[in-house]
This record gives structure tokens, sequence and C-alpha cells, in this order.
């Protein structure tokens, strides 16, 4: 599978939003922050919290993104918000690729570190596998955060 | 000394910017962030993610104030972003009110728990001091998030 990586267009909106909700992981909530900060890179403001590294096919059509950012009150420090790779394109190593893409832009921006959170819900289970695989560590875990039962997760990645 | 709880008002905007500058504790990128938080809790907008105590002293100027919201994506989480106490009235419980007034208010909206995030830095022992007194619980610990050598600490609070 060919990838192009590439900036955030108005057309990747679509597909984009097919594309998160593909995964079947993410509730109407999430969802809707999702498309918001993706409207958000899409802005015409230029001092833009959200920064977005794109993935399209051979026919230039999106097939998943990273979102990431700034965190405020720190010297060098990005979370990632969002990344997400439309189903039936996983598995060719589009996630590694955003990854990647996303730390070179954060060590351009000199940044030190990635902050990444992420769900211990058991749907969650494969997130959290990719995460480990391509060299994420676990920071920490709060217990019953996003609701009983479901841990929150942070992991960091030195780009 | 005699303190109130009241709803933030317009005219504590600058006793407020002034006990936040009082403590010594914030630069200016985090006395700008505490002083756009208060303008956005005074704005029009009914749907505030910004909720506030003020302390007031017996002339009703306002002396500190805690400023919380709901965490997205989360069932029941609140953030303590700030609470703020003019360095000349601390010593008199004014914190713990004001953490208390929050809780209350937490529990009113259903909260199941509040995350305060602070520095390891040596400047904030204080500040660690005080939420590890109220009954606050270390959650997690961040190596060099916020600069090399200065650590995030997460505290909890059950309201």
């Amino acid at each position: 599978m060919q990838v192009n990586l590439r900036e955030l267009r108005a057309a990747d909106r679509a597909p984009l939003e097919r594309a998160i909700r593909s995964t079947g992981a993410f509730n109407e909530e999430e969802v809707a922050v999702a498309l918001e900060l993706i409207d958000a890179g899409l802005g015409a403001q230029r001092v833009d919290p959200y920064l977005f590294v794109v993935a399209a096919d051979e026919r230039d059509e999106a097939i998943g993104y990273s979102c990431f950012g700034r965190t405020a009150l720190t010297d060098g420090v990005y979370d990632l918000y969002w990344i997400v790779v439309r189903d039936d394109a996983q598995r060719f190593g589009v996630g590694r690729k955003l990854l990647q893409a996303t730390a070179a832009r954060v060590r351009e921006l000199a940044g030190r570190m990635i902050i990444i959170e992420t769900a211990g819900k058991p749907e969650y289970a494969k997130q959290r596998a990719f995460y480990e695989r391509v060299g994420c560590k676990l920071l920490a875990r709060y217990p019953d955060f996003y609701r009983v039962g479901d841990d929150k997760l942070v992991y960091v990645f030195y780009p």
C-alpha cells in the first residue's frame, strides 16, 4: 500500500470522518471533538495550536491522520491528541508512519516529549498494543478516569 | 479573617490579578493563561467550561479563587485549573475553604474526582504541601514535563 504523508486540506474532512467512524473505537462525543479539532486545523487562524499530519492513499484520499499540539506551560512537550487510520487501511504500517512523521515535526519544533493519553477499556486493547509496539512507554495510569472501570493510561514517546 | 465564598464578578478581575501576582509562583505565560480563564469565566457565553469560586474579604474584595471545569470525554471528572490565594491572606485556611467549596460544587454536578496538576520544582513546595495537607493523593509524576528538572505531579481529590 502506497502512503503519502502531507498537510491537512479541506477535502480531507469527509474522508477523515469516515476513517474515524470506521474504527468503531470512538463514541459520538469523541467523534465530535475529533471533528472540532480538524475544523480548527482547517481554520484561517495562523496561530493554531492544532497541527496535523495526514496519510493519503495513491489516489490522494485521506486514510488517516495525527493531530497534535504543544502542551501549554511546558518547554518542549507535545500532546498527540488523535491518531486514526481507517480500518481497512490498518496493518500496513500507516499508524507507525504517522507517528514517525509526527515525531519528525515535533523534533523540528524542538519538542522533547510526545504525550499520548488513551483508555484502559477492553475496546482499546488494539490501540494500547499499537503504542507499545511502536516504542511508547507507559508513564501513568489514572484509575476509573474516563468512567468507573475505564482507566486513563498515559504514554510517552521520545521523538 | 472573615471570608465569604461567592460567584465570580467583573470587579474581581483586577484584585485577582493582584492575588495571582502576589504569590510569586507564576511566570508571565502562566499569569496570562490564568487571566484568559478569568475572562472566559466573565464572558457572556452560557455553556462555559470554566467554573469559579471566589473568596472575598469582609470588604467583599476578592482575595483568592478556584477555577475548575469538567474534563472532556470523562464521566464525572473535574480539573482544578487554578487555586490562588493572595499572599497576605494565606495561613487563614482560605485555600482549604476554596477547595471545599469547589468540591461541593463538583458533587452537585455529580463529579467523582478532582484532578490537580502541579509542578515538582522547588518553588512549588508550598503548593504541594498544601495539596497533601488538605487530603489530595499523588496519582502520577511525569519526569521533566514542564522543563528538564521540573516534573509534573498529578493529585486527585475525591469530592
